[in-house]
């Protein structure tokens, strides 16, 4: 019986996710779906990330949370228009959600459009939104042993972005292990090994994007 | 309609809930569920206090993960009666996942059980389980924020770890701000700093849980 209503929720969202892609694409705007868990350092990639691109691309941000407006704050502090979600207690965005915010944004100002999930490794993974592409932000904090753990993510995402490269040697982490432990579950996931906070390594993530971006407009 | 849902599911949960509390309490055993996000140190945490404890207090251990036995593997290596449950896909464990784990316990020759939840910072701390206190473990690497972000697990719970305190100075980390933010949540929380990987800080931690348990033996 759990599982009939599970079901009936997500047909119901899928079909929301589904109005949203049209909307989207309609507009010629691409979509990132960026899923981590909690401090797994989402906020500051996408701030860094801003900063590299804004000279180039026109950006909009959706910011998941399930209370406050803290990262918000953070990146409309540098110039792109960004919406709050707040969901209430909820472990993830929904594509109506995503919706009521797509209203609230300058769609025909914008080329990408980032949505930063709520800080959650497992729920987001189940749920579209209506995106081109899901990225998966693992920090080395976390361990090597997460995509093993949480499979579904690694499988769904486009990108995978391997951040806060400047803690390897304080934590136990194996790069090699983490890398296979993705690509056993996702074959030819790209990977981007990265530092947001101190910027090593950041442009094969900014050059996948550009790509979409192109990409995107090109089809 | 869901939220109906969802009340019958929370309803369902706690008469369960309430079985294991008095299964368990019976025996005297006093049940820790410990909750945090992937990557925070649960399992590290809970193998360094295994290791501290186990010539005064005998343990069990439930392991929630979706997916895998690596965290079980881990602990078993310690001596302790162990089961891992797999959730197969939920973010949290339930009642009844815990009753089934609990039939393969050796419960008569338990004092302490901890419950090591799913990785998670949302979904574990809407579901009682039978225990007797809620523990959330954060680490310095998922930033001083989280408590406000999260509000609720820091509300519920009777104590919090701060994990991975090595690691302060190496990321942007403000211990004042971190307890204050649990403290606005949760004024007379009881938070631990500490880092299981080094060792440093464990003391107050374990005498914690030596009174919890002494006082459950009292009650």
């Amino acid at each position: 019986m759990e599982i009939k209503v599970l079901r009936n929720v997500l047909e119901a969202n899928d079909a929301i996710a589904a109005e949203n892609r049209r909307l989207l694409r309609g507009k010629g705007i691409h979509t990132l779906n960026l899923i981590a868990s909690p401090g797994a350092g989402k906020t500051t990639l996408l701030e860094r990330t801003i900063e590299a691109l804004k000279d180039h691309l026109r950006m909009g941000v959706i910011e998941g949370d399930i209370a406050g407006s803290a990262d918000a704050e953070r990146i409309g502090r540098h110039g792109v228009p960004v919406v709050q979600i707040n969901t209430g207690g909820d472990c993830h965005l929904n594509a109506s959600m995503v919706r009521s915010a797509l209203e609230s944004l300058p769609l025909d100002g914008i080329e990408l459009l980032f949505v930063e999930n709520v800080g959650n490794l497992v729920c987001p993974a189940g749920f579209d939104i209506g995106e081109d592409a899901k990225v998966v932000i693992l920090s080395v904090a976390e361990g090597d042993d997460k995509p093993q753990k949480y499979p579904l993510i690694f499988e769904r995402a486009s990108a995978m972005v391997l951040n806060k490269i400047d803690l390897l040697g304080m934590v136990d982490f194996d790069l090699d292990r983490a890398r296979s432990a993705a690509r056993a579950t996702h074959p030819d996931l790209p990977i981007f090994e990265l530092s947001a906070r101190s910027g090593q390594g950041m442009e094969g993530w900014l050059d996948w994007i550009r790509s979409k971006v192109r990409r995107h407009e090109n089809s």
